[in-house]
């Protein structure tokens, strides 16, 4: 794509607050754009990062067995009271709740529990149906008292939302932890080491869930946890102390800033028995249903991105979720260096490589600084002194390299694939 | 995908109102499930076919330089009073307006033309940064007093709108024009043949704007057409009359029914001025910015794809939407079939054939009337008297041919790409 094309650019913007570092970087850079506080239009950039996350988190998710669909946003309060959850005090802090001109009640999305079961409830008979692994990716609404830290926390926002429900508690669990893996895995992928954190279910649920916990300075919970990775707790559950010995045996507890990713919640027999949704087992008894959740936020994910990887110059995006793989800049305005530029561009696209083309008319200052601000993994220049060579060099080294486009295409493949 | 696994597998259902077509077969094969009146839920079958509207629609959107992006659903009352739109009775009728516990007011999007001139007004300074052509796949609700006609009229649906803004209402009319042929291509990819139809602007403009429709007896609008193709005016805006000859000396206009799929809007500068968004010219004058909307609801295109395309058995899915391509059923109980039918449908995955494999343990009656329902356009057939061969019949046809696997193979391959 070219950039001149694109829509927007990205602008010079001298924050007046302490903003936190991805909000900068993600709206100086064209990826999102505020609506009103905690509500973001996400741009063209920022919109293909977060496809990019979504991508992934759909393949591993499919590997487990789950199925994509897409439930509604709006919700009839009916459904909310068979759990007592649109009376209770801590739901009503942040969902939205409101009567139509016809007086009809309803809320907006913060989650999905009694929805899914609702939906269960008119499909699931027998233990032959179970289990059912179903996500979406859609929108939800919190009413958050401070939105802020950029996309961090949102008052809307887009999550993925997986549900699973099984015939046993033991069937669950397994689920349940092959779920914890795979998220691992997800985050590995996407660009993130998450540590897995033991935390408390807030509306959700009693029993202990677990978080995936990214170190971030700028992130607003805190765990106490094993630098050796065996042992990890939220700080509001912990009753361990920083600089205490790990049960087994390994350096003493830490305790540091994280931002949460992703959570699980193993819910069990709760919103079966409070919406009376069971299924009949082999023996023909009525049981109840073991049902857990599971959720990651694609827009909060890009945001903590940013925070983890990034410099004074702008960010530098893991290539599994750049919006481009190279960004190809002319910095000449010499009409044959131009024309060569161009005729590279072209056969970069033909070859299949996701490229951003700088063709504007603004010096080659303005265009290395908006490079280092998108944050593009491979920058290739062209210039009065390439010839027609590249100049290569990745964002995050300073190592550059002249190449012949051959030699560009197999680097760029193997930059990408490996 | 094995049949076993899909959640949910397709209903017997009687239905006691007198439901439309989409909304019978769409329901009875797994489709889509209602949470309440006109609010519907996508399941795994009927996600995968609104996936592939949308894939065909973003694909043809590209090519005209359209960018894809992403914007909130809530908004805040202050945006929606710059045009007045907030305070129409028309609009209010139609637009969840509610005030949350802060006493903040917000609407939820029924479209988004206030939102986008909002975001040009950040971004667009001189007449070099237009033309600007953005769309986004999103959710939008609308307080529909009569809900009816399964996915044809929901309260909360999916819809592309696009949105361009350009420097002139030539601009504007030429991307308009381009509009108008490429959403003709859309629908013919998407298997509906529709008649562009001059309507009215509603609550969005007072210019004379197109509709894309559907004849189908099921529509809720009606046209005065020349089934020549060169008129058609909706009923509402039509000064002529059925029966009328048509100004090309065709044959007698007629009148019909039907389903509204998509809708174009010339909206002019209105939004500009309203908002007060400008543009700088060559000549340093500042100017008004021509805006055009354009909306396409892939939930709605889903039933009304039901609408034209099924037979008293079932829905038959034009082959580019279908949410696969091959329909495998073993209808024998021996063990030696059903090791047959399991190695093809290794051996079909394996080649790339998006196959939905019915492993159940039910009557043959049952799974060919399955396949007849959810509409698959090719159906393979393995029992004790196919051998080591592969029946193969399209849906929209009786014909049945004996196949070996290689023969299918290309026989697939043929179907789906000719």
């Amino acid at each position: 794509m070219k950039y001149s094309k694109l829509f927007p650019k990205s602008q010079k913007i001298e924050f007046k607050e302490d903003l936190s570092v991805n909000a900068k970087y993600l709206v100086k850079g064209g990826f999102m754009n505020q609506l009103m506080a905690g509500s973001w239009t996400l741009l063209p950039l920022g919109f293909v990062v977060v496809e990019k996350i979504k991508n992934i988190v759909r393949e591993e998710l499919n590997k487990t067995g789950a199925q994509e669909l897409l439930m509604p946003l709006l919700h009839p309060r009916e459904i909310w009271d068979t759990t007592g959850r649109w009376s209770d005090p801590e739901v009503q802090k942040i969902m939205y709740q409101f009567k139509d001109i016809h007086d009809k009640e309803y809320g907006l999305s913060f989650t999905h529990e009694e929805i899914v079961m609702n939906l269960l409830g008119k499909f699931v008979q027998s233990y032959r149906d179970l289990p059912v692994m179903v996500y979406h990716f859609s929108t939800k609404f919190r009413n958050e008292p401070r939105a802020k830290s950029g996309i961090l926390r949102a008052r809307e926002f887009m999550m993925k939302d997986l549900y699973s429900a099984h015939v046993s508690e033991e069937d669950m669990y397994e689920y349940y932890n092959l779920v914890k893996e795979v998220y691992v895995k997800i985050f590995e992928r996407i660009g993130l080491s998450v540590i897995v954190t033991e935390a408390s279910g807030g509306v959700f649920t009693k029993n202990v869930t677990h978080e995936f916990q990214v170190l971030s300075d700028s992130g607003e919970d805190e765990i106490i946890y094993c630098p050796e990775g065996d042992f990890s707790q939220n700080v509001e559950i912990a009753k361990v102390k920083e600089g205490k010995q790990c049960d087994l045996g390994h350096g003493p507890l830490k305790r540091a800033k994280v931002i949460e990713v992703g959570n699980i919640f193993p819910l069990g027999t709760k919103y079966s028995k409070d919406q009376k949704v069971f299924y009949t087992d082999k023996d023909g008894s009525q049981k109840e249903i073991w049902f857990a959740s599971y959720g990651i936020g694609p827009t909060r994910v890009m945001g903590a991105l940013v925070e983890v990887h990034h410099d004074d110059k702008g960010i530098i995006w893991p290539k599994t979720v750049a919006p481009f793989q190279a960004h190809l800049l002319v910095v000449s305005s010499q009409k044959s260096v131009v024309r060569t530029a161009d005729d590279i561009y072209t056969k970069l696209e033909a070859s299949g490589v996701e490229v951003l083309y700088d063709d504007r008319d603004v010096s080659a200052g303005e265009k290395f600084a908006t490079a280092d601000l998108l944050g593009i993994p491979h920058r290739l220049v062209m210039s009065e002194k390439t010839g027609d060579k590249i100049e290569f060099k990745k964002r995050n080294e300073d190592k550059t390299e002249l190449l012949q486009f051959d030699e560009l295409i197999k680097r760029l493949k193997e930059e990408t694939e490996g």
